[in-house]
């Protein structure tokens, strides 16, 4: 899945294992590769032995040429095609869950990262590789550190260091999507949310005031909100308003003084960051809130023709993409991104996280007949 | 003040500022004392440079023996006499909040441990110091830990060491009172309150269940709780359930499914610990409850001679102790307990804790009377 926002710790272990050089083979069907990727471990922050594999296996590509930035590798075709298309993938996970090595269970492939995403890195590699002679120009592009605070990620690096190198008329994110077109995606707002008490022995709680008891009061709030699934550009999006942390106390025998509630606001593409920011200050109208963190959206962009031809050859009816994904980096850079990808996005960043291998296969065909027709 | 469950960490400074060697003046007046002892940092964990200290200036006393295990320090006379009593008092401190060094406003003493108790560990050493022909045998007792877990107290490493160095008739604990005697003490017990709920991506936040929201029912009944008052040998005690702290949340995208509130209940000498424990279980009816430490109170016992002996010396009316102290150590050892000290229990565990000069001296005197007549 698309971001996540917490701070990952890379697994210790993996650094261990993988300090080794990875041979990847891009030989292997996709379903085969991408077991492959899943058992070199890449939790945010220690992509490296994998973002060295997949360059040397690139650089061995005549007709591609690499550029390497930090722990993301960017492979071009330079055909003189008159459109040129990205097709890009994260290859860092959310930390291992006791879900390493990869294994397979009838048609389904499991392990931290099948789903989310590095089949659609597996398909993303498989075209870099065989597709060598496509209609548009191709920028392929997998990068590090989506799945941690926004200001270490990949595509926001290549877009400050090379913005050349991210030029194009469309992205596809190959984030799972169940093998559908999701157009465009919702915003994401943190804040915080405080109470504020007076502290006291907990022996004479009277001389004081619990600031825990009153955060009741946020909580009753997001118990009762009612969020709006509004349709922009003929998607329907679905927002949402979540506590995703909570923390106050000072001891144990000690009154608190301060709660602070932190709050997830999903927000469909006809929300501007500011009017989410200023949405959240009217719901907890009358406490201190700040917020730490916002993601503009995406509108869905799928009028734009470049869209369509990919539409077209996809198939199937779009849907609107609930969560946050690189599609909206894509889209400040002034191009329309759509999400394409194999793996049901729901089984992202759980401990069961798996891929149907079909979908892998299908999503390359359909790939690879939309770049060479 | 008495107990603090806290996990207190020793300030990193005092190590360095204070590994050299510390003597304590025990010629001057108990409140110019108490600010040398505010002077020397011993927050728990911390108070080897002043139980050094300590045991150096009483072991300069040719009328007492001296006793030292761990950070306690123990002091005896050996006179023969019918009776003995204990004289204790806890040397470590809560954290420094910015309020060291020790400073005096007019009549007050201000710095970290100044109420919550060096102001009345500067009258214990002082009556050890000087009182060289007391009416009873008295064992001054110092000790270490008691503002952290009940298994790091030094009274409680003292009982299971050397038992016999606490044996006594009556036990006067000098923690703060504000110069009055308080009778027994209210127990206290920690648990965990827990939700859970199940875990989802909080851009689909229908498909989890928020476990944070569901804690606004335990906030709620802490809320709308009414505490007894009961009345037990004559003293009015003062019940409380609080929210000391809670903590929930897995990352900023995921929806939580577990949220654990930590709840203090400080309850009444005429209930036993079980009993307390089995009022929460039931206040908290069908959620999981875990008693994570508990620690009985003590009766009053303000009928014993030897205690009315004191009350008789100090004059003026006794109260309930609503704190948990270490007197239900004592009480706990077959010998009834009392508090009796300068400064405002209010005040104790407070970044402006202070201490009345003149009640230092008060309470110098008044003990002074009761171990000479």
């Amino acid at each position: 899945m698309p971001e996540a926002r917490r701070r990952a710790e890379p697994a210790p272990y993996c650094w261990a294992l993988y300090a080794a050089e990875v041979d990847l083979d891009l030989s292997l069907d996709a379903a085969s590769l991408t077991a492959s990727l899943v058992d070199v471990p890449s939790v945010s922050g220690g992509e490296e032995p994998l973002a060295d594999a997949i360059e040397a296996a690139l650089a061995a590509q005549p007709h591609l040429a690499v550029h390497r930035d930090g722990n993301a590798v960017v492979a071009r075709t330079s055909l003189g095609r008159p459109r040129r298309v990205i097709v890009a993938g994260h290859i860092d996970t959310v930390p291992i869950a006791g879900n390493l090595p990869s294994r397979t269970e009838q048609n389904l492939l499991y392990g931290c990262g099948s789903c989310d995403m590095k089949s659609g890195v597996a398909v993303a590699l498989r075209l870099a590789a065989h597709v060598t002679d496509p209609s548009p120009d191709v920028t392929y592009v997998f990068y590090d550190c989506e799945e941690v605070e926004s200001e270490r990620n990949g595509v926001l690096r290549l877009s400050r260091h090379s913005p050349e190198v991210l030029a194009g008329d469309l992205a596809v994110l190959m984030e799972p999507t169940g093998a559908i077109i999701e157009g465009g995606c919702q915003g994401t707002l943190q804040a915080e949310v405080v109470t504020t008490g007076r502290r006291a022995h907990s022996a004479r709680a009277w001389m004081g005031h619990n600031a825990i008891h009153d955060a009741s009061r946020i909580l009753d709030t997001l118990r009762s909100y009612q969020p709006r699934q509004p349709e922009v550009d003929g998607l329907v999006y679905h927002e949402g308003l979540n506590a995703v942390g909570i923390r106050g106390g000072v001891a144990s025998n000690v009154i608190p003084d301060r709660c602070v509630v932190m709050v997830n606001l999903r927000f469909a593409p006809d929300r501007s960051a500011e009017e989410a920011a200023e949405h959240i200050r009217e719901v907890f109208a009358g406490l201190p809130v700040t917020v730490t963190d916002v993601a503009q959206g995406a509108r869905p962009g799928l009028d734009h023709p470049a869209a369509a031809s990919l539409l077209a050859a996809v198939g199937g009816a779009p849907r609107a993409k609930l969560g946050w994904t690189d599609v909206a980096r894509f889209a400040a850079l002034g191009m329309p991104a759509v999400n394409y990808g194999p793996g049901d996005p729901q089984l992202a960043h759980s401990p069961d996280e798996h891929v149907d291998m079909a979908q892998i296969a299908e999503c390359e065909a359909k790939m690879r007949n939309w770049l060479t027709s």
